[in-house]
Formats: structure tokens, C-alpha cells, sequence
């Protein structure tokens, strides 16, 4: 690994990122491929029905003997198809491989690697891997857990407080971290809600300061006190509403929500009685939903928090004290401070008046 | 006011800022004579012996007919007093004044700037003046009301927290910003915390990380329930601790407190029966006590922003979540997010792990 290395795995990166990673089973890759210290070619997936980004750029090339391609994730290969990427850059005489992460997929997780070692390409591998593994975090996630990607984010004041006691939260945060709140929905598959948020607030849930896709939405709600007449059962997006439920909610009213074009998912209840967020997630996973954000309230962050449940933590820390009042995090458990919840990749940033906290908790096992 | 002016403005505040404003009955100041673009000489008051930042600069000097002299404060002023700083600029026959903020007290406040313009000084006013505000901010607070400038500081958990259930909360935040603690201590005249406090930590209260003269120890302690075997009545600053209390505390005990040579401030009892913290403040400013830092814990600060007793935060955030604990503010009686406490001149600031937060509460009414 060199400098010129990163340089041209971060042009592989910024290609890749031109793509938003979204109700994607594939990942975001990018391809560079350079001859001396010139870029020859590069080229991205822009779409899930074109070729993948290596066999993209070297598709319409004359075989290139002493060029190097960079790619953010190994490239797919497959003993049978002639046009995976790994076999492409073998047919067309590439010398040299640079790779940032491993793609967990379990048809190429390192095979893909060991079929170009053994056909004598060089690899160089783990270049700007922590970026690159960042770019795709969703896709690991979700290629190696079935789960989804999980961000909890809200906005609170100072001393930890979601809203004042009598629930007037409104405006917490200034216009910048509304924004931010807008764009974390567009790049997520779906929103989640506990059911006393949309009871409270009646969010439409739809992505509106910025472009982008409207997510699913989900409210998780154990014994299905939902109104006929929320929002989220009465757009446009009706059938991009998925409730979360168990065997407590009344028949006729699952009936009623499913004749609409919403979505039912019945769950265990966990031993409180409540939806069990960890089989949630699990079906999440399974109707291919690959990151989910947590918007509230301050029972489901709890929830989420206590239980480990969580990949991400965005906090808006808005420059405000408001004293007692509705707390974002209740009860953890923790007596002693080592059993603290702590992070990594901790990142604060200023948004208007605000400040953003992001961390990853640590101890997350699912890690490629 | 121009760039220049600015620029040697910076140069009188970093002259100034040497000192500390510790104890001090005069604010801390800086001079620069300048001629053409040239420094043709510098000074500041080292000690309260000395003679003043201007007359410093001028007194060796002959007489000066083309040259700006640029000040942090309005230069001191006297009728009678032939050595005054505004008298000797005139004498020395500098042309232009350039002063950075107002001097509030009561024998100066402007008069010194009507002087030098009735002998034909051109003065410009206010360059820089938030700078030198700051800079001597302690002094106007307690030249303009008597009562001493108060910094409430603590360390939380993200979720505004200051230790666990069981009360742990040692090492909450980062060595860095154990550091800040103990140059904010060097910097203030006194450090205050609430009896609870003491019963469970037995602080020092004492500047140990930092160079710097150990501040006044103040414990707030309504029954006067401190042991005589606090260690702030047992080591060698004992004539530096003051203990706040009230008529209930027992006779003897004080009696014997002040034997060792701490101070007993007996002050009313508010309407729920504890120190009334307006009166301890006033009568800590009559001991000549300028500046105060309060340490904790959860009731006194809560009572502090409460009561809107305080005119600076600063709050340690350690990226960790503890959930359910002690939280560092409680009942402020916001009802309306209105009604919440808000800051200006709000300053985000990494320090190690933590961040730092800084701000100065909306609507002080002492402001020069």
C-alpha cells in the first residue's frame, strides 16, 4: 500500500458513492483502472441491471498488460460465468488487482481473491478498508446478518431531554438538523416509530427537505392501537407502511389495515409483553429491508439501546436546557460506569446552532 | 475602527491576557503606542504595585505629538490625580486613543473618554469590544453588581447524566478534561459545591494539574452537616475555606469551625428552608470574592439555572450513555420549550474524547 494507492482508491470510492445504497442487494462499487499514473478508464454500477463496475470499465478495452485496477469491494466471481468481474480481469491481462474490503457475499467472501492470486494477478488488498468498509456498511450488515443496518437518531437538548414534560417537542433542534434528519431518512430503507410517537406526533414519515426515495415506514405497535385515520394509513405510500404487531391486536383491524395496502407483521411478544424487536428486525431483514432508522420516542430508544440493537447512534444536541421533562434514555441497567454504553468512531460536528454526535457502539459482533 | 486599529487591539488584549484576574481590584489591561505602523512601545500591569498599563508605556517617554495609543479598557481617570492615565496621555501629547470597552467603575464609566476628548484626543471606541469584554469579564461583573462571576461546570454522559444509579461518577470524563477542570479552578477566586457533594467525594477542591493559587473552597451547607474531618478543614489551605449555612446549624460546631481558621458565612434560609444562594453570592462578593466556580452537584447546579444564578456553563460531554441515573439538572419548572434555557456566544469544543460545551445564558441584565 502507497500513497498513490489511496489516491486512486478514493477515486474508486467517490465513483461508488455516486449511487445511494438503497433496497440494493448489491453493493456500491466503484473502478479505476490506471496505466503508469494515468486513469485509463472508471466506471460505477448505476443501475442494478448494469454490468458490475470492474466489468464495466474493462468490457470495451484491448487487454491491458501493465495496468492496475482499484476497486472499493472484491470483485464478484463465479466458477461458471465467464463475465464475472474476477474472470473479466483475468481474460484481460490486468496486472495488478488493489481491493479495499472483502465482499461477505458467501459465493465470493476471499475466493474471488484466491482465483486471481492463483491466475497470477497481483492483489493488494485493504487499502482505505476502513472507508470502504463505511461506504457499504449496510450491505455487510445486512449480507452477513440477514438483519438490517439499525441508526437510532433524535434530537435533544443539553441534559438529555427529548421534549419538555407536558411532551412539547417541536422545533428542539434547528432547521440545519431537521434537514440532517431528512437526509438520514433518504438514505435509509426504512423508518421506524414506536407506536406513542405516531399517536403524539401523527408523522407522515416521507422524505421531504432533500431528494430522495420515501423509505418504509414502520411502527412498531404490540397491541395495534394505530387510528384508521393516522397519516401513514391514508397517503400515497400506503403500501410502503409496514406495522409491527403481535397476537394481542384485534383481527378484524389487522384486516381492515391490510385491505388498505399496508403491511402486517405479526411477532412473539418478548417477556414484557412487548413486540420482540429483535424477531422485528429479523423479518425486517427478510422482506429485504437493509437499514432501518429509529426516530423515537424515548421507549424505543431505550429499548433499542438497553438491548444492543442498535449499529449507529446519531444524537442532535440542540444548545438548550430544559430540565426535567421527557428524558431520551430511561432505564439501561447500568450500575457501574464500565457498563456504560461507549463508542467508536465517534464523530461531532456542528450543524447550525447544534452539535451532532455520531458513534458506533462498540462491541458489535457482525464486523467483516 | 480599521484593520490596523484591530490588529494592535489583539496585541493590548495578549499584553493584557499575561495576567490572570485573580483577587484583582483592577481589570486586567494592556497598552501599545504606535507610530506610523511602527510598536514604538508596550506594556501591562503586572502587579497591582505597578503603575497601569498606559501610564506604564508613557512615563519614560518624551512627549509624543504623532502616535496612537491602543488599550483594552478606558484608560483610569482622575481630576485630582495628576498621574492618572488619561492625564498623562494628554500631557504626553498623543494624538489618538483608541479603546477597546467602557470601564464601569463608577469614578471612570466614560468620564475618562469625555475628558480626552475635551483636551482635543481623538478617541475611537470599541474596536474589539467583545474580545476585551471577555477578557475582563469577572471584573465587570462584580464592579457593576458586587455580586462575583459564577461558572457552573460538570461532566455528563451524552444523556445528561452525572454518574450512575449507585452515584459513580469518578472518571466520567477524559484526563484532558480533568485538565480543564483544574485550569478553570486556577483561574477563579473560589470554588463552591453543595454539601452532598462533599459527604460523598471529600474534594480538595485544590489546583493540582494546573500551575496556579489555590481558589477559596466554598461548601454550601444549609445544617451545617460537614465532619470535622472534611479534608478541606484539615489541610494547609484551611484559612480558604468558607462554609455557607444557615441559623439552624449548631453553635458549637461553627464555633469550632472557626477555630481552625475557616470562615463561617451564616446567611437566610430561602423559602424552602436552604441557603438563600442570592444573599451567599452577595456576601461572597463582599469578601472580595470576584469569580466562582461551581462544581456540583445535581441539586446545586439544578438550583443555580433555576434561579438563574450563573452566567456561564460549561458542561464536559464524555461520549458514553448511562441511562438512569443521576442526571446533572433537574425540575426547572419548563413547561413550554420557550421557556427552556438558552445560551449566546455557545462554543462546541473537542477535548480528547469529550466536548466540550460553553455558553452564556440568554437575557443577564448586569451586561457593561
Amino acid at each position: 500500500m502507497n500513497n498513490k494507492d489511496e489516491f486512486f482508491m478514493q477515486k474508486a470510492i467517490q465513483l461508488a458513492g455516486r449511487k445511494r445504497y438503497k433496497n440494493k442487494p448489491e453493493p456500491l462499487a466503484g473502478a479505476v483502472l490506471v496505466k503508469g499514473d494515468q486513469i485509463i478508464a472508471q466506471g460505477y454500477q448505476k443501475t442494478n441491471a448494469e454490468p458490475h463496475a470492474v466489468s464495466q470499465v474493462l468490457y470495451n478495452l484491448a487487454p491491458e498488460q501493465e495496468s492496475t485496477i482499484y476497486t472499493n469491494i472484491e470483485p464478484c466471481f463465479s466458477p461458471e460465468n465467464n463475465f464475472s468481474c474476477a474472470k473479466m480481469l483475468v481474460q484481460k491481462g490486468i496486472k495488478r488487482c488493489v481491493i479495499g474490503t472483502l465482499n461477505p457475499a458467501p459465493e465470493i467472501n476471499g475466493k474471488s481473491i484466491a482465483y486471481l492470486k492463483a491466475q497470477g494477478v497481483e492483489v493488494t488488498f485493504g487499502v482505505l478498508e476502513e472507508k470502504c468498509r463505511q461506504l457499504n456498511i449496510f450491505y455487510f450488515k445486512y449480507t452477513q446478518t440477514g438483519l438490517p443496518f439499525v441508526t437510532v437518531k433524535y434530537a435533544q437538548s443539553l441534559d438529555g431531554r427529548l421534549a419538555t414534560a407536558t411532551g412539547q417537542s417541536q422545533w428542539i433542534s434547528s432547521g440545519s438538523s431537521l434537514r440532517l434528519a431528512h437526509q438520514l431518512r433518504s438514505i435509509h430503507d426504512g423508518i421506524l416509530i414506536g407506536i406513542g410517537t405516531l399517536l403524539k406526533d401523527n408523522p407522515r414519515l416521507t422524505v421531504r427537505l432533500v431528494k430522495g426515495t420515501s423509505p418504509w415506514r414502520i411502527i412498531v405497535d404490540t397491541s395495534l392501537k394505530i387510528p384508521l385515520t393516522a397519516n401513514v394509513l391514508n397517503d400515497e405510500h400506503i403500501k410502503k407502511t409496514i406495522i409491527v404487531t403481535t397476537k394481542v391486536a384485534e383481527k378484524k383491524k389487522m384486516a381492515a389495515i391490510e385491505k388498505r395496502g399496508a403491511k402486517i407483521l405479526k411477532i412473539n411478544q418478548d417477556p414484557q409483553g412487548q413486540v420482540d424487536l429483535r424477531e422485528a428486525f429479523f423479518r425486517l431483514g427478510r422482506i429485504g429491508i437493509h437499514s432501518v432508522m429509529v426516530e423515537g420516542g424515548a421507549k424505543m430508544i431505550t429499548s433499542l439501546l438497553k438491548n444492543k440493537l442498535f449499529d449507529r447512534l446519531v444524537i442532535t444536541i440542540a444548545p438548550k436546557i430544559i430540565g426535567q421533562g421527557i428524558e431520551a434514555v430511561g432505564e439501561l441497567g447500568v450500575k457501574e460506569l464500565k457498563e456504560a454504553i461507549k463508542f467508536n468512531r465517534i464523530r461531532f460536528k456542528k450543524m447550525g446552532a447544534d452539535l451532532i454526535f455520531e458513534g458506533e457502539p462498540v462491541n458489535q459482533t457482525w464486523k467483516v
